[in-house]
């Protein structure tokens, strides 16, 4: 209706036009005139041209990956690239020639692992990424394999009504380790659920210092802490007791894991936080830290983990729209608030 | 810095500025240059005139109150306002004539009743409010009395490094109570901290139907839900499991009172949302409404209290910055995360 | 087998026997010879005359009552009770003449609820308690009704390896109000779940003080405070975050409901404990106390109610041991533990 | 005043007498005369000969410990044994010859740590432990060191009003590693807090088969799982969100450790149960297990361990008694419930 829109090309490669809304403060008044976080829509501006096809790692899903292989090159008439994995079976279909050009969205198979996946392969901006589950239960992958050709189509050409389809900017946050206060070369890693920093097998709590701002916020005594999106605030977040986060919040979750103090409780912070986690030069042992689950290291008596939003979020395709997606997701892989009617005892 | 600054006059009558930053998604890529959450510095265009000074009901403070408002009188020479409770006593003091002027900030003495007091004084745009505890623990309350004239200087004066002091816009709920599917004439309240539905003293647990934008999320069936701010995180949300959120994080928390099932979990919406808290037409019993803790009321079978942003915040000026002073609230008022040292059992 | 009995009557007017094993310590030792709590056996010295048959309110579940009352009275031969609001019905049965005799065990059909007004009627020792869900769920109805033919057979003859059926003993609490420190004449009631102590729709929080052994213990300021069974301890304590205790666990639990201090954490006592809630003289408002949630009623300041273990426990017929029957609750009323299988996020 | 008394000699080889009374099942009817669990009083038959004196690892607390190894010879004519490390300094003060005698009880300097070298010590039956902490805080040393002379002088001849001291039976778990359903040889361990299987660094969430006397309770997927005592409930269950249990309620703590579900909530069993923690031959990694925090080891796939409750409790002497030092310990090491007082919010 009376949205205002902000268009632009869709990656720095790509034709597409992301519109959203954000919060104005009216120049005259203190005064919010919009919320600062609103329904974001995908359109083209010409048909996109390239898909990358992704599928989780093993034998399995081949059939499902070379079907869709073939309705996106056959019918859609797209350039499909694939993994160099999966690339010898693709390249037995005729015409899958040479690859090297630019993306224009991404079709994942499988569970979030898959889409864990696209979010590394991809270090500056991401393209959107429209998953399919197959059986596998996902936060992220909304779309069942039965509709994909509709789905695929939509994405493509448009839900007729929208002139595009429903979007979710997920955050990422960009970790970056140091030694001695330096950024140590090659350490940085973009994480779209959580980074962990843990005590590992060590038998003692760590203490970790935690900064913002380059300021001493507080020092944790517990298994560990997590830091988290709110797209990893329903992972390993939840279970440590934390909130469940709506994609659109812009902020990072900081969930002490078992805190050994009765005080301690999960605390939320706005996405303009320059967090730090540091090992104290006085600790018992070192500690490990990790980015989506992976790329598990140690870190040594004085090291840190610096952690800021990251300037590249992942966008994903809805199957209805942000929000109707994240309760159907809450729903179907937490049972969220679910139970048997039953009598008040 | 390189800090993009939207300027803007301090509500429709002041003559203040609010500096903000925005998260700004850059035009030619799918790119957040900015965080959307950042420091907010108020700044006078021209140094203000009138101050509106309140404090805690009851015969206490009156001589606190007495000297703040000689101080701003003689020595600033600023207009005074008062309420009408404290006005007689005011009177007495020369000068104080006709009080019917435009206010461009409040001081408040007391704890953070006296902060919630003003919220509802203000169906609009809020000047910005500063607020001296004495003795009282507050949240909102970060200045001590002992240093009023100094801070009331810095306020009126700016800082001078800064030119300006550091606020932080506390976003406001606007709630509206409807019957039959429409708004109650007369039943629309702003709050600062939360709106709570429950079951009162009825016996029965209240199964509460949860919409937002008008489709059903989920229906609660537990002593009640709590819709709060981030400013209200710290308040009963916390004591009913929710997480602490920092108040320049743009959501709302959606927290259930002693859920009767297992898999519930607080959940945090954007600022977007428009949530709606409806009592099911075959409930077994009414239940009640409050707002930050007062104007309780019956909710009848059918009612509902549809939620969403206020446009007007209630800015709060910083002791120190946004982020130094609500983790010195927490320690203060909750002693967050605080244990004596001890041994690892 | 070298299970060591200790025998007795079945209540002080039964024909029954419990046996059961406790934990002794060994005379010439600090040692335990056995663990303390372990499966106890319902069996007849002679075969049971009389039963009382308990229905929920209402016209529900008539037949399935006549139908039970028929089996017992023509097949088992037994004298059949019913209360006052089914009399009539059932007085048509040809046969049920002078009911005024003694109870050799209790039949419910129903919901939790019906046990818990069994509970009720029921001031010394109570009769064995077998129960059948009719489509309720219930924590203590872990009979169906398709099997109650078998089952009410093996309750009166006895399962042909045990000779008895495995009952689990429920601990009841008795609590007492007492003003200005002397007990009320006729306040006194046992509970099965939960005695709570809440602020019924005041505004303000209740302070609590609580007393254990008449030491003052902690004051605790919430919503309220539970005081449950481990037969509770799934219903309102639960809720509340209290943990989920074995109902063989001879212990009270004390869980605040919504502490207003992070610090705050349930408290389990031994049964030995003598516990009190008392309404402080100088608390802001009064309270309001309710058994079992039913018996609502209020507190003034300065009352106070005791808590202490019932010397009659409620026996309820289990349908295959103590622990089966529990986790099979667990699972069927709270979908403990459940969730669809999924891969790691 | 009326309470029954079971005397014991202490230990196999010991001259104390521990009085305890337990809840006695009436043998005419279904009553409770006495509640399970009530004060337990050391008493001695005759003047304990023989301490043995435990100092914390290190050089620190040597003068400490030769101090009170002198007023023990001395003034108390004792026999004081030491560990073999300490041995030589001891071996300096004359008359300290021939060691190889039994204990009457044991002195500890130190923290919990102590506490747990004496539980680890004595594989039986273990004498009364009197603890005294200098500067650590500990849960289970409630004695300070100024009074030591007092506090030893009454173990010794008692209090004079009680003909006794207060002491605390904490229960212990016997846990045994099994291999393809058989004991493994060397594998038991008791623990006075917890046993704890946990993925260690693995990255994958363990999945842990849950047994009941040889049934499959559930099925955990989570970090690991706590077993923990009454008297470890406050110690790493606590953090993991478990209840704190009183020590004297016989029972045992199920605490899972972020497990993976919305649904999942810490269960307490009876001191009866057989528990078995398995991981199973088709879980995704090893786990680890760790017994008080030490004697960490992997478990393969297939491996399980059995717990179940000691026959031999571990008495530790009580400051004033078994409640009070239970609350004290709370306030003083976990500050539990204790808030700055605050106006409601």
């Amino acid at each position: 209706a009376n949205m205002e829109l902000i268009e632009g090309n869709m990656c720095t490669f790509s034709t597409g036009v992301v519109r959203v809304q954000s919060r104005k403060k009216a120049e005259s008044s203190l005064t919010f005139t919009d919320p600062s976080t609103q329904q974001q829509i995908l359109s083209w501006k010409s048909t996109p041209k390239t898909v990358l096809l992704l599928k989780k790692l093993g034998q399995e899903l081949l059939e499902e990956a070379k079907e869709v292989a073939s309705f996106l090159y056959y019918q859609e008439k797209m350039n499909v690239l694939v993994e160099p994995e999966v690339h010898d079976i693709f390249a037995q279909i005729p015409g899958f020639g040479d690859l090297h050009e630019r993306v224009d969205f991404v079709a994942c198979l499988g569970g979030d692992g898959v889409i864990l996946h696209a979010s590394k392969l991809f270090r500056g901006a991401i393209p959107p990424v429209v998953s399919f589950n197959l059986g596998s239960l996902g936060f992220l992958t909304s779309h069942t394999f039965e509709d994909y050709k509709k789905d695929l189509r939509q994405v493509i050409h448009g839900d007729g009504t929208l002139d595009g389809v429903y979007i979710t900017l997920r955050m990422r946050l960009q970790c970056e380790i140091s030694r001695n206060g330096k950024a140590m070369p090659g350490k940085v890693f973009d994480v779209l659920n959580e980074v962990v920093v843990d005590r590992g097998s060590n038998p003692y709590l760590s203490k970790i210092e935690c900064y913002e701002h380059d300021r001493l916020i507080t020092k944790v005594q517990a298994d560990g802490v997590i830091v988290a999106t709110p797209t990893g605030s329903t992972a390993y977040s939840t279970a440590a007791g934390g909130s469940m986060v709506h994609p659109n919040v812009p902020c990072m979750l900081f969930t002490p894991i078992c805190p050994h103090t009765l005080s301690s409780r999960p605390v939320i912070f706005p996405d303009s936080a320059k967090l730090e986690l540091k090992i104290p030069e006085d600790a018992r042992d070192n500690a490990w830290v990790s980015f989506d689950g992976k790329r598990r290291q140690e870190l040594l008596r004085g090291d840190s983990v610096r952690i800021c939003v990251s300037p590249h979020p992942l966008p994903t395709v809805n199957k209805y729209d942000q929000t109707g997606d994240w309760f159907s997701s809450l729903t179907r892989c937490l049972n969220w608030n679910q139970r048997l009617e039953q009598k008040a005892l």
